[in-house]
């Protein structure tokens, strides 16, 4: 059960969504800033950048969010959820561009800390082909689900077990946004 | 100097105001979040949410953002600097109130991560007057600063030294509000 009344079924609303709904005032910016970084237009796919978001969120063992943003990217990466397992299982060996690794071992270092992001990471990343806007987006959507895990998890929202409640809601994230 | 070029004075846009003007399409979410979070209509008062702000950047060891709630936090607070650092100094004897301390208490937990706040930390701060909205945005403020910081850090933008920079900075968020 969640730390606080939040005022819904929780089991229909899980994870982030139960706190939405108790305050929209703070739901809006969280749900624009999701929607401009994950899906707004951008040389890094929405499905390279949900796997940045599940990688994160993984690290964080935040099992609503890694579990969401895995269905998110599986559903729009051609190589579905078996390279979002390989990702997360083994960044140096899964089969991704190498401009895509370096930019996820910036998201690594993030989630550590903001001082942890070398010039050497930022090198690499830029070696590989990251121009500036993919290296600050990249610091950004890994800082945002800094905030985001501990936001549902801070509150001891819901996690469903089931895989396809999540793989539900990465259809309809496709079709209407966040927030939508 | 930054990870990436911001495209201005790195000197007369510091910490977060770089990558704000690089990116204004994320600087908008970023804003009303803050303002949200810190500066509206609320049973804390914008002071007690800075210090929350102050407390969870000290923490992160976010040198730009941590001065700069601290002096946001400062000029708004009756007891002033002085109060900012004795609640960063040591929480346990610092002069607040008992919710307020339970309060940056779940703050400080938020910090580390969201599966450490637990129904302990919960139910003191409730013990101590707590309502939902302000548990609820206890741990959003701590998660979002969780963000904001790593966005600073993990871009290595430039942090002044001088204090004054930061109480002018604070009259001007006081005046104008987040992005204003």
């Amino acid at each position: 059960m969640a730390h606080i009344d939040l005022g819904v079924d929780e089991k229909a609303f899980p994870g982030i969504n139960g706190p939405m709904v108790f305050r929209p005032e703070t739901a809006k910016p969280l749900n624009e800033l999701a929607e401009v970084l994950l899906r707004g237009p951008h040389s890094l796919s929405p499905g390279e950048r949900e796997l940045i978001a599940a990688y994160v969120s993984g690290r964080n063992e935040c099992t609503f969010c890694c579990s969401s943003h895995s269905a998110f990217a599986a559903v729009q990466l051609d190589e579905g959820m078996a390279l979002v397992d390989q990702v997360r299982a083994d960044l140096d060996s899964a089969p991704v561009s190498d401009k895509l690794r370096a930019l996820l071992r910036i998201a690594g270092a993030v989630q550590v800390s903001g001082r942890d992001v070398t010039p050497a990471l930022v090198d690499a990343a830029r070696a590989a082909g990251a121009t500036d806007v993919e290296l600050h987006d990249t610091v950004l959507i890994a800082a945002a689900f800094c905030m985001y895990n501990r936001y549902v998890d801070g509150l001891a929202t819901f996690a469903p077990d089931d895989q396809e409640r999540y793989l539900a809601a990465a259809h309809h994230i496709v079709a209407n946004g966040y927030g939508g």
